[in-house]
This record gives structure tokens, C-alpha cells and sequence, in this order.
């Protein structure tokens, strides 16, 4: 891609067009890319626009020219391989709080920083307008919401019901009255492990893992085993099954995963591996926690099932809220406890008593009224055109020798750079240069992961942000 | 009081206000009451009725008849006497959870059922009008309120700005940058006990002591050391010096204080004592949290300061809420963490992120408005006037020998029946017959407080409650 950012705009919004194309799957490998003549036309530019679009996604590796035929979409298209399984140690490990991970969240609401750190999306994404009508309705209807002490309370029957409903349309079997609404995914985990370790204990989690469930566990005084994970197919069972097998001394006291386009990684597990996931818990008498707050974001297709769907006995305990696909200000999630709904409700209680009833009800109104679905749709293309635009920026840009995940849903992508870059040391240069992004150790205990980062794909791609990630290639090759 | 409920509420509620009028220090002790004549044709009642509500003083103990003279006030009005301060045994105990505690909360929410078990208020005492213009404001000026991810945001700058300036009204000097909003005064409270204490750790606590705190305790895996405490002055310091020198093999690793008002006792620490508290700690090197939830809720003159006031080093505490003041379906509270607020923001995000920011603004705007202190005057003087009608259906119904606290602030007040009485064996009758109230072994780890109970009076005295506390005391009758 051209150095100057003065040029960007016009030929590379039609370059990413047609690597959303590509990495969405309407353009497959092989096939041929429309020629310079209908691009021109159908886009109304010229035809010197249109060759510089082709001749950048042919610099990118994603398209080849052929002689007298035009171009083509390369066999590899989406460039850069995927990243390996992690291999790890069989060690547990204490973890440690990171400062890096403060700044890289408090730059994340500087509007003066590339915002490819904390996994935000645009505002303009979420339907403000609507939670405003819906809001002003619901007190209309219930007036006494704010201003009645809504104790002990599980949550309010209309979310819940939605809740529940949404889970039966996904042959997810979740009874109303195990749900425990929260404040967010975050005190739904924080209520899960809880209950389910005490200090000291050793828990399972993927690797790399979210930072902000590292926090979790290093609040509550745990140790974390980091199990292999693939970056497509999430959780290694297998590595879970020879870490349960293996630790007599030491044993697992809980298994926390992300079934569904993971943090970082964007890797879901086949319904297979949940279904042996789900039975190799219950066989060692593992409780299992499944972090869904990413499932409804596939970028195509139909919604993953959690793994809990798998499960007949409700031991798993899943986690989940509305701040990634609704109203992410709410500040509304909920644990589907099975089992262990009256010792959570109880724990609720002593956390934080309650939730804001009127904005569950507010969420709730939305979802009945069956606007949800149709706003979904929307996010879930939005996120697969930046998942593609930011991978195929992150493919010109970066060292050669680079790999990135390809997520079928969600908003991030993990990048694996070549060994001599180490991430956490890029990282105050980057963002004095204005440009975030989260160091790869910050998802793992043992520090882990120096030469990967998280990108965030959740904001709408400007040139802005594709010079960010141009700085950001230019600050790796300088370190090589 | 008659026995029959048909003939309560004409005279009955003549006699509740002038209980009102003692109970509030409007007529003093030795004062004559209005007579017969005045009476009837003031309140537009027979004579016979006026009689009656005289006569109903009378029994009560209230009033004294003279000959040829009148009522009078007796000197000790308000009838029965405080209960003695708390005597304890010096170990400290693990908190075991109550499933006595779920049932009085859950018959808290039952229409059916005498309001005085679970410490909330009248909804028409909060300003939901206002609540409700305030939130569409809010959101008209901020309408991304609800669709921006806040990220490690310890409270938004225009309610940490009020709260902050309440402060300093009070000569409480608080720095906005040290307080953290919370998920209400209950997080608040999570957050300081995780951050200064780990699992099996002892902590000094009042007794008797609001059971969501020993909640709290309970699930964070502490050990509650109960401290004498005095029905109107609070906690003793002296006991609490002497507990501090004593422990050398099982230290006090931070002190839970309510200074004002507190919760079951309503007693308030004078300022001398908030002082030598807030220094013996600093002399140990032990932190002091201190709830101040009901500190707002004087019945009359001013508001008495917290104990963080007396701080010179920033090393209280402090944790209040909007819950019991101005919106309890809001949750939102706070901390002011003085040297911790690092940490404790840092525990913030690992617990829930963030609290919702529509709501602190929409408070916030409230109180930038300065409605807030006239809705506090009419709130104090409806909780004054509503403690002052539970003690004197108590004083009418409950068996000879009963103590009750006489708080100068709060909702809530504190009740010792004769040894034979088990409020806990009481229980189950009472419910079933539709009162509710709190029985004394909640507020105690140790399960003392048998022969006590905790009323609230937070809700409009009606003859349905005073008929309530008519058959409560009939049940502790027969149980003698």
C-alpha cells in the first residue's frame, strides 16, 4: 500500500471492499476478481483507481495476475497463515497484575489513539435510539422501577424469559429460574468462581487467555493452568484430558472456557469437542464455566451452539451479557447456574445485592419486540467487514513471516509476528505514535505470547486506522 | 390498645401522632398534651375518641393522667429502655449463611405480609417523577450513554464531582479522584475487604451487625470478631483497644465500623469517639472501613460527619450508596478509597467493569439541581415520624420488660424482649400469620441475639402494621 495517506482513501475503500470479498467467501480461491473495466464502472472510478486497487491486494498477497486474464484470488487468500497450537507448560502459575493492561485500556478511550486495543465496538453500531424509546417506555409503564429496593433478587422474569427463549431457539436447554442476572459477564464469572474454588486452587483456561479473566482469577487468589489451544478450534480436549490425568497432587478445581469465538484467539470449538469436553468434566467432577459473551457474533451462518447445550446434567455454568451485541453502557449479563442457582443467587446478594431492574426491563423490550435479530445481523456484517479489512491490512503491512487467526465471529484477530518482535517493548512506541493495541502477554499468566498481539476489529476501518496498523508494521520491521 | 381492629384506626391514629409529637421531642417530657376539648375540635373527633387515644397513651406508659390537670408526658417517654450494651466472648467466628435470612427477604417483597422485616422504604418516598424527568434529560444530552463501552471507568467526572462536593460540605475532605462508583454500598464493601484482607483473616465488626455484611464476610472466607457496641453511642472503642492488644497469635486485619446510624442498632458514634476509632486504627496499622449508608438520614439537625472525617491520612474506607436516599432501584454507590484507589479501581474492573453510566448521571443531575437536599428533609422527617410509631406500637404491644433503641437517624430500630422470647422459634408463627420482621441471631456470626428482633420503619405506619405488631406481640406473650 502507497506511504502517503493523502492517496489512501480512494483506491483502498475499494481494496477492502474486495478483500471482504475474499475473506467473507464470496470471492474463493481461484476464482477471478472482476476486471479493471466493470470495477470502473460498477464504482464509478477511474480506471487508474481501479488498477491501483487490484495492484494492492496483489502487494498484500491476496490476488494474482495472470497474463491476458486478469487477476485472481490467490490459493492461501487471507494471506498470512494461521498462528500454531499453543505449546505450553505444565506448570500453574499465580497472576500477576499488569500495568501495561491499564494503559491499554485507559488509552482505548482516547478518541486521539488508533483504537485496535480493548475489544470495543463503534457506538454507532448499537441501536441508541432505540434504548432510548424502549427505556423511556418501560419507566412509563413501571414508574416505581428506580425508586423500589428490588431485593434478593435473581433478575426480572421479562429478561430472564427472553433469556431463556433465546437459549431454546438455539436448542439450548436453560430453565428461567437458574438465571441469575448480573452486573455484566464479569460479575457473572467472578459469582461462578467463587463458588466453585476457593483461594489457592488451580483452575483451567485456555491459552493465550482474556486478560480481564486473569484479573478475575488473580483477585480471587487462584492459580491458572494454561492448556493448549488451537487457534480454529479453540480448547485442546485432549491436553485438558492429560492435564486432568496427570495432576494428582495438584488437581483441577474448575475448567473455564470460551467455546465460541475466544478471546483473543476468535477459535470455536466443533459441536464434537464440546460435546467431549462437557463429558470429560463430568466425568472427573469438574465444574465447567463457559464464557459466551462472543457466541451471537458469527460472521455467517448459523449461531454456534454453547456448550452447555451439550450437557444433560446443568452442571455447566454459563456466562454471558448483552455489552458486546446491545447496549454495551447496561452493563447487563447473566450466569445460567443449573445445579448451583441458589448458592449464586445467594452469593449475588452478598456481591452486590441486585441488578438495575429497569435496565433489564429496558433489554428485555427489545428482545421481545424482535428488533434484536434484525439488529444482529447488522453487527454480525459490520464485525465480518473489519475483521477482513483490519486482516488484510495487517497482511500489507506487517513483517513478512507474519500469522493471523481467521475468527468466524466475533471482533478480534490474534497476530503471531516473527520470533525477534516482542510486543510489550513495542508497545509504549506505539502509542506515543498513536496507536494501541494489546501486547500479547497480557493474555497469559506466565507471560507468554511476547511476539503476538490482539488487534481490535470492533471500529468501523478508516484510513486512520489502516496508517495506525502501516505504523505499527514500520515500528516491527525497525525492531528486526 | 383495644383488642378489637374495627375500633383502631379512628382513635388509634390520633394516638400515633401524638406518640409522634414525644417521639420527635415536640412535647417533652413533664409537658402537658393538648386536652379533651382541644382535641376534639381540633381534629374534628368526639370527645370519646380523644378519651381513648389518651387512654391508649396511658396504657402504653406514655402519658401520665393527673387529677384535675390533664395528660402529661412521662419523663422516661418513649417508654421502654434502651437494651444494655452488648457483652461478647473474644473469639472470633466463622459467618454461616441463614436460610432464615433469604425467607425474611424474600416475605419483604409479598404484598401480604407486614413490611418489617428487610430495611427499605416506602416507594412513594423516592422522587420518581424526578428520577424519571432526570433520565431523559440525561439521555437527550448523552445519548451514547448506553451504547459506549465504559472501560475502567471509576465513576463518571459529574457524579464523582456531587459526591465529592457533599462531602466537603460536611468538612469531610474527599478528593474525586479517589472514589470509585459501585454496583451499591454492597460492592463498595466487597471491594474494600478483598483488597486489604485474604481468606481466613480476621476482622473486628459491631454487634450486632447487619447481616448482608456478615454475608459478605462469609463468602470472602473472613473470620468476624463481634465488638461490644453501645445501643446509642455504637461501637467501644475501649473494647476494641483491648481486643487489638489481645490478639497476638490471630490479629484484627481491618475494622468494619457504621458510625451513624447503624444498621440493626440506628446508634451513632459521638464525634470524639469516630476520632480515638480513626486513630487507635492508625496506631495499629489497621484498616477502617466504614459504612455510611444511612449517615444521611438524620431525624433532625445535622448531619452527623463519618468517621473518615477525622482522618488525617486518607486511610478510612468510606462506602455509602444512593440505595436508602434517593433511588433504590438504582444501585448505585461508592467508595472513596484515599491511598487504595488504585488498587480498589483495579479490583473494580475485575469485579464488573464498570457501573452503569446513564444512572450515575442521571443521580448526578439530581443532585447538580440541589433538589436532592429538599426530597432528603421530607425523607428524614417520614423516617423520624415512622420510627416514632413502630416504637410506640411496640411499647403498646409487646410484652412488659422489652427495650428498644431510640435512634436519632435511619429507618430501623432494634428491639430486646424478655430472655424466654426466641425470635427465631417465633419466626415461622409470625409468617404465617403475615408479619415479618428480622430475628436477632441474623446480625450475630455467633448466633447471640435470640431474645432480639430488628423492625423496620421504613414504610407508612398503617393500622394493618400496628395490627401486625398487635399479633407479634401476642405471640410473644404466649410464648413466655
Amino acid at each position: 500500500m502507497n506511504d502517503t495517506l493523502e492517496a489512501a482513501p480512494i483506491y483502498s475503500r475499494l481494496a477492502e471492499d474486495l478483500v471482504t470479498l475474499i475473506n467473507t467467501g464470496q470471492l474463493r480461491p481461484g476464482e477471478r476478481l472482476p476486471s479493471v473495466r466493470t470495477l470502473s464502472q460498477q464504482r464509478k472510478v477511474s480506471a487508474t483507481t481501479a488498477v491501483a486497487a487490484l495492484r494492492a491486494l496483489e502487494m498484500r498477497g491476496l490476488v494474482e495476475a495472470r497474463p491476458q486474464s486478469g487477476y485472481f484470488v490467490r490459493a492461501s487468500a487471507s494471506a498470512a497463515p494461521m498462528p500454531a497450537m499453543t505449546r505450553l507448560s505444565t506448570q500453574a502459575r499465580r497472576v500477576g497484575i499488569d500495568t501495561v493492561m491499564v494503559r491499554m485500556i485507559e488509552a482505548s478511550g482516547d478518541p486521539g489513539i488508533a483504537p485496535l486495543g480493548a475489544a470495543t465496538a463503534d457506538p454507532a453500531c448499537f441501536p441508541a435510539k432505540r434504548l432510548q424509546r424502549s427505556i423511556s417506555s418501560t419507566l412509563r409503564r413501571r414508574p416505581r422501577l428506580l425508586v423500589e429496593y428490588a431485593l434478593f433478587a435473581a433478575g426480572t422474569d421479562a429478561l430472564r424469559h427472553q433469556i431463556a427463549r433465546r437459549y431454546a431457539e438455539l436448542g439450548c436447554a436453560v430453565r428461567e429460574d437458574e438465571i441469575i442476572v448480573t452486573n455484566g459477564c464479569m460479575e457473572a464469572l467472578n459469582l461462578a468462581l467463587q463458588t466453585l474454588t476457593k483461594p489457592g486452587d488451580t483452575i483451567a483456561i485456555e491459552s493465550p487467555c482474556y486478560y480481564g479473566l486473569l484479573q478475575v482469577i488473580q483477585s480471587l487468589g487462584l492459580k491458572a493452568l494454561e492448556i493448549a489451544t488451537h487457534p480454529g478450534d479453540g480448547l485442546s480436549v485432549d491436553a485438558l484430558e492429560e492435564a486432568l490425568q496427570r495432576r494428582d497432587k495438584d488437581p483441577i478445581k474448575a475448567c473455564l472456557v470460551s467455546a465460541n469465538f475466544s478471546n483473543p484467539m476468535g477459535a470455536t470449538m466443533p459441536d464434537a469437542q464440546k460435546r467431549r469436553l462437557v463429558e470429560l468434566c463430568e466425568r472427573h467432577d469438574i465444574p465447567l464455566i463457559e464464557d459466551d459473551i462472543y457466541g451471537d457474533l458469527q460472521h455467517s451462518g448459523s449461531r454456534p451452539r454453547p456448550a452447555r447445550a451439550f450437557d444433560k446434567h446443568h452442571s455447566v455454568l454459563l456466562c454471558s451479557s448483552f455489552s458486546k451485541t446491545l447496549a454495551p453502557g447496561a452493563r447487563i449479563g447473566w450466569i445460567c447456574a443449573g445445579r448451583r442457582a441458589e448458592e449464586i443467587r445467594m452469593r449475588k446478594f452478598a456481591t452486590s445485592i441486585a441488578t438495575p431492574a429497569l435496565l433489564q426491563d429496558t433489554l428485555a423490550d427489545i428482545l421481545a419486540a424482535g428488533g434484536y435479530e434484525r439488529h444482529l445481523l447488522k453487527l454480525r456484517r459490520a464485525f465480518a467487514t473489519q475483521v477482513a479489512q483490519v486482516s488484510a491490512a495487517v497482511c500489507a503491512h506487517f513483517p513478512a513471516g507474519t500469522r493471523i487467526t481467521r475468527p468466524r465471529g466475533g471482533l478480534l484477530i490474534w497476530v503471531e509476528l516473527p520470533r525477534g518482535i516482542d510486543t510489550l517493548a513495542l508497545y509504549d512506541q506505539a502509542l506515543a505514535e498513536g496507536v494501541n493495541f494489546a501486547p500479547g502477554p497480557l493474555f497469559s499468566p506466565s507471560g507468554r505470547y511476547r511476539n503476538f498481539l490482539r488487534l481490535n476489529c470492533g471500529r468501523t476501518m478508516t484510513p486512520a486506522i489502516d496508517h495506525a496498523l502501516m505504523k505499527l508494521g514500520k515500528l516491527m520491521q525497525r525492531a528486526l
